[in-house]
């Protein structure tokens, strides 16, 4: 199984489940300062131009973070990174799809490249602060979810590989202050042997 | 179940899974040119100010598109709605994450509501072909997805009902030009009763 990713970006949060699962795979740095994302050999593998990117040993590639998040855990059960009831998947769904679709694609993203969102460089102040209103809501959103729980769904899941992204981002890329109650959750996801080992495959620490 | 909706918003696509089920439900108009998104009661209800939204039975507020067609598919699950494999949840996933948080969320938002993305009135076109950009390169790669065949996973599928809302928004909200193959599922599409149906309850036919 080869794993494309770069550093700090939402890729770390697979990382992570890579690492929990610990099993054996490749992993390939899609350099973004050189643009190897737009170019080959990687735009003809995903013609996305993003990562995560998990490219499985039949040959088949899976991109989307949820998506490759549903793929570690559903091939790994034993691992217990989603739970097996449907209200369970549902819950978990919601939670990913909010944290990427929305406080990663609309509120990140806005941060780190506004000149996605506006033509106008004068502009990019007023860009990134949307951006960082919608993180903050996202998040204390993500807090109440959370609760006095340890993890998001009470047990550990792939929802809290996806938020732990989001709290790296948020205090290492962002400046944007994160809610106590996740304070409490990345100190536990930096707890974790997994990932440490992801952080510092990636020079983060 | 309550289903809150807005005619002709993403919602268009629950709606179709709902007609596609059969089983009664209540269909409640969120008016968004009133607000009432941001208002009382509904922002108590889903703080997150969007549709769709599905009020279970049992109290439970269900969000996010695609969490929602994975409740309905699940739930139902002799209406055929989603794979049963490992393979086909992933693949159907990665397919509704990408034309929601990408197509729809990137892509048409900024056409529909450009001045979300730019304070510089000015500025709108530009946003706007960014937006047709982005749908553009959506739609051409559902189209590869879809090939020769019926529905984007060969069976019918909660993905086609996103992909329906999609080319619907294209046609006739947004003037963008779908790929030839979308045509043929865009007409299958239309050909189905219950696409008939939410069409017609929402007042677009
Ligand atoms: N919808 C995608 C989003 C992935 C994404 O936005 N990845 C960013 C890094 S965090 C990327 O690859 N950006 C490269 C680029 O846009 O050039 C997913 O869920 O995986
Ligand atoms: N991530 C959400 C997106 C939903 C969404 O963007 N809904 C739009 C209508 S298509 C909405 O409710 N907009 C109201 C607003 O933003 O004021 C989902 O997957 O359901």
């Amino acid at each position: 199984m080869k794993f494309f990713y770069s550093p700090n970006a939402c890729s770390l949060g697979i990382h992570v489940l890579l690492e929990e699962i610990g099993k054996p795979y490749e992993r390939l740095w899609v350099d973004f300062s050189k643009g190897a994302q737009y170019k080959e050999p990687y735009v003809s593998l995903n013609p996305k131009s993003k990562v995560p990117a998990l490219l499985r040993d039949d040959g088949v590639l899976v991109t989307e973070w949820p998506a490759i998040a549903w793929y570690l855990a559903k091939t790994n059960p034993e691992v217990n990174l989603l739970p097996s009831t449907i209200d369970g998947e549902v819950r978990t769904l919601e939670l990913l799809d909010y944290m990427i679709a929305t406080v990663h694609m609309r509120g990140f993203t806005r941060i780190f490249r506004p000149a996605m969102f506006t033509p106008t460089i004068a502009d990019e102040p007023a860009v990134k602060q949307t951006g960082r209103d919608i993180i903050d809501t996202g998040l204390k959103l993500m807090a109440q979810v959370l609760g006095a729980k340890a993890y998001l769904l009470g047990d550990y899941s792939i929802a809290d590989a996806a938020l732990f992204f989001l709290e790296h981002w948020a205090v290492t890329r962002a400046a944007v202050q994160i809610p106590p109650a996740l304070e409490g959750h990345l100190e536990r996801m930096r707890a974790r042997p997994a990932v440490q080992r992801a952080l510092a495959a990636e020079g983060l620490v």
